[in-house]
């Protein structure tokens, strides 16, 4: 898959690709992704599963006009909405999709430094609160139907506060970029109506090694898989 | 250190020796205990680090009585007050504490069944919501005193919930009974006005190997240090 994306602005990384790798979705089912950039997570999604119905919606027009340019390269069917999701156009609002999916901005900016471009400071640190992609993407919830975030992982307690507060059967895989150091991120993913006991799964460590070893990423094998074979992820790396 | 156990009862297991293994107290500080049954996580932590000033609070009269008396058989001070953590005796109150240490019941009974031993049954599952065992131990921490917690890694979103609304700089650190399952246990760790990011420390594994051999709980040698000597546990599991 080839994806276009913005010299100087927000560029997806691997997290995008990580999160649609998580998504068991089924041919049939609908998709809702909340500020999908570029469109990397549902094209990635599209093209690892057929037969879904995949809407985004992204605050900034220039991004959505890239994700349906980004669809229409890569033969996958993708309705873009440029809106707001404190504002989600009607089409939006007036159903429950099987999936809704984010990679929100990763940084809370009443604690950091925001970038001076503009455009890329949107999808770092946009000012609507966790809390509140959570409770949007809730609410889009079709009944049984899962919400599916990665965030970075210091954000945790406040992204799984607000999923207990209107989800249930939450799970959490954590990712480690080496051995022996703290996650860095996070895939969470939630049920609505779910019953079924928390999970904090087996983590899954990302590169193989202590350090970086020259510009080799040295992938583990379920993470190369991903990347390179559109593999999906199963939470607690078992293949 | 010798601990009497009622033979019916609730009884202490690894789980009170790995929270007491992780706090990092330091002589002439001062440690509350709400819910100390039988006294282990604080004797252990009294018999680790010399000159604790420490205090226990018990609801049931019987293991307050018993902690006292496992008290005085190791030659360790530990004032305990039998009181229900919801009306805290008047000492207790008066004071803010540098470490207030807990290990709730573990089980929700909205959502399990109860078991017939009426004593072991309170340990197990007490009526009083995680949140409030949570909000009492936030109030009584004095500046900068820390909060530790060791709980079933299913309550993790409820636990982090209730500690996300009143202190900062938490740090979780997961314990996985085999590699590749899903984490069992958790230890939480929080700080009154902490700042730092959240950090969720690398995986523990406790036992070697896919499965019990025989007898042998096989320990591995972080785990073993802990429960045999008596060593301290440090968060990401590094010596």
């Amino acid at each position: 898959m080839q994806i276009a994306q913005p010299l100087n602005g927000y560029r997806a990384g691997v997290d995008p690709v990580l999160l649609a790798s998580s998504v068991p979705a089924k041919a049939g089912e609908t998709v809702l992704e909340l500020g999908c950039g570029g469109g990397v997570a549902s094209l990635c999604l599209g093209r690892r599963i057929a037969g879904l119905s995949l809407t985004g919606v992204e605050l900034q027009a220039d991004y959505a006009d890239l994700a349906r340019e980004n669809a229409a390269r890569n033969g996958i069917d993708f309705t873009v909405y440029p809106a707001d999701l404190k504002a989600l156009p009607a089409e939006v609002k007036a159903q429950g999709y099987n999936h809704v999916i984010a990679n929100p901005p990763y940084y809370d900016r009443a604690r950091s430094v925001p970038s001076l471009n503009v455009e890329r400071e949107v999808g770092l640190g946009g000012d609507t609160p966790l809390s509140k992609w959570v409770s949007v993407a809730s609410k889009r919830l079709a009944p049984k139907g899962q919400l599916h975030f990665v965030q970075r992982a210091d954000r945790l307690p406040e992204l799984m506060s607000a999923v207990f507060k209107s989800l249930g059967s939450i799970e959490v895989q954590p990712l480690y970029a080496r051995t022996g150091r703290d996650a860095h991120l996070v895939l969470v993913r939630a049920k609505r109506e779910g019953r079924a006991d928390f999970r904090l799964h087996a983590p899954i460590v990302m590169h193989q090694g202590a350090e970086h070893g020259g510009n080799d990423k040295n992938y583990n094998e379920i993470i190369e898989a991903i990347l390179r074979h559109g593999a999906g992820l199963s939470f607690g790396g078992v293949a």
